[in-house]
């Protein structure tokens, strides 16, 4: 359940107000050193500080307690652990009565019987992501293609150099807003994803629904092309290595990687918490009430989801990469 | 990789122009009654016959071989065979030097060494959705749930009634649509899903990417939302049971069924094979070169999609409805 | 519960007196021209026949009705059905009130609330090895090794040359034998295992309790080495290579192979069915009556069992042979 | 590779000299309030002190991160992580020229490239079964069985109330001895245990042989059967419960519980590492040489791994055990 992965296999632990979230990455290659810069520097992606992000900033000291010697993995499995330390509990304790809209209280508390930790979110909490964008990054310095992702529309504004101000506007109205984020990874090789259940885009459809607030994913051009016509939609080989005109479908064939640009874009749903008064079900009341969502939280969170997605993508396609190797 | 599911698994066998296709369905739980009939009414939803579907047709006459005793399931596994009878092979032969855009030719010609079965697609062939059909109306029948699907757009179209004159109209044309396909289930229990990789959104992400033509997945609004606020996107809680207001989340949260509709809306790409002439790179001459895709197909495979949809999404929630058993 | 493997995976289905039983094989490497004689050939080895061995013979006749073009693996699932023929079923109706020492009759009655298929042991019938050999034998098609075993003790038989005839006096009494099996691996790669828990004995282990009536499995010398001192029991190293001098270890150091012969034995435990009469409790009549197990049995089920875990073992190497592929 | 489980997942990580060990428990039940102590005791009976074991002694703090609030589990994973304080570093470094007899050190190096952290066995080390012992006794925890060990064998040694002036003999010689432990475990339910490859023997066989050390698993009776009749063998049903009179299957029947006393006996080798001098073949000298294992070790580690077994065959019961609720 908390285990992603055949042969790069990703396990992840931890709860937002408890000592230490972590990780356990099994399935790196022996000799490869790490660049724990690298590493930070996609820490820093994921950290607040622009406007519309939460004040809860988390150091993020990584420990990793294993995996490397002489400076090189060694092939037995990494894990690196994150300890919470910026962590206030009492903001918390009426979530059990007052479950709030958009978040996983309700659910949690019917699945776990109440004994689940809803602190912050406990095990739904977004900070659960340090450990993806960690085993990405590591991930990522497995393999040899190169990673971007931009934050391609958030909310309704037009004009993305306007977003500063924009983001103000929301905060002051108390309101969140949601977005799009496109990562896109070049000089893939051709060849990634086991057909059928383990195609590269069912792999990627299970990894990005994993990142809290996912609510779409799209290969390629994806929805947008559904007045597209089978003539235009359709990407015209222009080589042997596979080069196509066009990139609908996103470098991704038959659930196989065509060699293409791998282009996935994600909806990241508005922040669920937001700073003014909503009206929800009280369970102890029993009756509809007013209540405010306290704690510390981003106005949009999407800001900060990039290095996420991306990281997450690369986890799924250390997994393929490794497991392609089997046919050669 | 051809093996979905982690307590109720589905195995998947079969190309497209070989012997036969089928699956192996394994944690049906024992003293099920299953009633073959429905299977065959979900078939013949999958079965061209309407405008702007393929002319081959199969009886797919189905071989139950294991699993049921005195008409009930045993809770060994299910073994269901159909046999490939409706094959024209001849067609297929040029398609190894001139990959069809749009096909996995290209990218499974390169991973299988080019000892791939390239005839009708073979294992990427929509034929293989047959068996994903009748596992999923297998587990319907173990589900308490109640299952609908509806084409929701298609092509350019605006007036959905006028269907069958405008995909004549494709087919004139030689050209092919897409569109988009929303899954609904009512009566859903509250609880099923299992954080982080085993959410149900992530489970329903992997599962819609396995389906060929698949290029976008959405649970409740989706990318539609991504201009709606976190006031108005929030689904405000109205009673004990965790009934909303609204459903954006599409019966989702924290990747946990919250007893709402759950919704699912599926993009498929306009059909890669097309009637008119296109052009793409040949591979033995070395070339830019006009071609033509010959074979049968649809015009709007998204037509026979949706009971595709509707079943592979029943298989999801069955094995994650054994598995949400654990905890009661 | 019916997969084994991670790469290569065997799915298997079928009851005794059902339809038919199979495997679906997948993860064969593309390119493999398959030799059906080899198959049948360890199938023949599997049938009764000899002295102590069931009058129950099935023809074994394969359909592959997947995986194979022009001759060779396609990379796709390889699906191996064989009708179930020979069935006599009434024997059977009489093991719901009085399940059989030694069987699974009680057990299955009670997980499976009274709904398997309890006609010739049903899925824990030995009949279930067969697809069991046909994977074997398609793996050993896959891999550099050289595999035998030997018939190394039945009984409390002496000399193995009077095999027959002890069999034919154990048969005269209405009574049963067990034995042990070595199975042994030549030309072995330095390498295969993953561990911590998928070392190739751990994988050895898992596979070789899955066949029915084995009770015992070791790794070389095993229990045997109980009285030596660590001074004996060491293999010595004598080149680069690590071949050793002793090969106590059985080929396996910290659970991965060093390259030496794979040496596993097996005790198989004395066939359940017997000729005699026994008593046993009657749950029905609710008190322990006499009563014989009628049907067609073994004598010496070990006599037929040397193929199936040869093949088993078989599989168990192709699983790791492709994992350690990534490494190189 | 590092986990084990369907339903109850173990993970581990850790490397003998490296900062930490450690374990990811996933599917531990909520709700469950755990008893420290109770782990602490287990570890008690695993750490040295005894004659004949090691004189490294660990403390053995457990770091339980994650998981637990108020006292209870949460049904999120739980992460218990233990340094590695009392590390000897310094004693390791000829490793990589004079791969040990019996050790992992040749094929380690050869699997992994040279890359692996050869100090004091690195992955491969015994230091790793305390996690194991943990993880166990979470397990043990959560089960409403009945888990005992024992000693039933020890080098040649008759009379097992000479242990220790035995061990000083075997000490004073500079060898070491194996020996063989039964693990017994009451009040089983009938039910656990899933045919074909998750048969509760199956698992068994899988985690015993995870072991460092084990090269021999029996259930039951085992190898000792050999010689008896199918008429000796087979154990009689006395009533409704399926209590048998002798219980040579060792409590499981067609790889399920069968309610009886599950018993499983394990060969442990004779520790590897010896005071006295061997040869063995010195890849850099390329020739045969006489060398010392240096270092700290147990001259009968069979001492110690009782717990280990114990706790091991927990984690496959719990398991099974949550799998069996599926069918409830």
């Amino acid at each position: 359940m908390n285990t992603f992965g055949t042969l790069f296999k990703v396990t992840l632990y931890g709860e937002s107000h408890q000592e230490a979230i972590g990780c356990v990455i099994d399935g790196v290659l022996p000799g490869l050193k790490i660049d724990w810069e690298l590493v930070q520097k996609d820490l820093l992606l994921r950290r607040p500080g622009a406007v519309g992000t939460t004040p809860r900033v988390e150091k993020d000291e990584l420990h990793c307690t294993s995996g490397i010697f002489n400076g090189f993995t060694t092939g037995s499995p990494m894990h690196v652990m994150i300890k919470n330390e910026n962590v206030i509990s009492k903001d918390y304790s009426h979530l059990v009565s007052q479950p709030r809209p958009g978040h996983a209280d309700f659910v949690a508390a019917k699945k776990y019987n109440g004994f689940h930790d809803y602190r912050g979110g406990g095990r739904f909490s977004g900070r659960l992501t340090t450990p993806i964008v960690v085993a990405g990054s590591i991930a990522k310095q497995m393999l040899p293609f190169e990673f971007s992702h931009e934050l391609i529309s958030i909310g309704d504004l037009k004009d993305m150099s306007l977003i500063d101000s924009y983001l103000k506007e929301i905060t002051q109205q108390g309101d969140s807003v949601g977005g799009v984020i496109q990562v896109t990874v070049k000089n893939m090789l051709v060849g990634l994803g086991e057909p059928n259940f383990y195609k590269l885009d069912s792999m990627i459809g299970q990894m990005m629904f994993s990142i809290p607030a996912v609510k779409g994913v799209e290969i390629g051009t994806g929805f947008d092309g559904k007045t597209l016509r089978g003539s235009e939609f359709n990407d015209v080989y222009l080589d042997q290595e596979g080069h196509t005109k066009t990139n609908h479908s996103g470098g991704v064939s038959g659930g196989i990687s065509n060699g293409n640009d791998l282009v996935v874009k994600v909806f990241i749903k508005p922040t669920s918490s937001i700073g003014k008064e909503q009206v929800s079900f009280n369970q102890e009341k029993d009756e509809l009430t007013n209540f405010e969502v306290k704690g510390r939280h981003d106005v949009a969170i999407v800001r900060r989801a990039g290095i996420v997605l991306e990281n997450a993508l690369a986890i799924v396609l250390a997994d393929l990469y490794l497991w392609n190797k089997v046919y050669q």
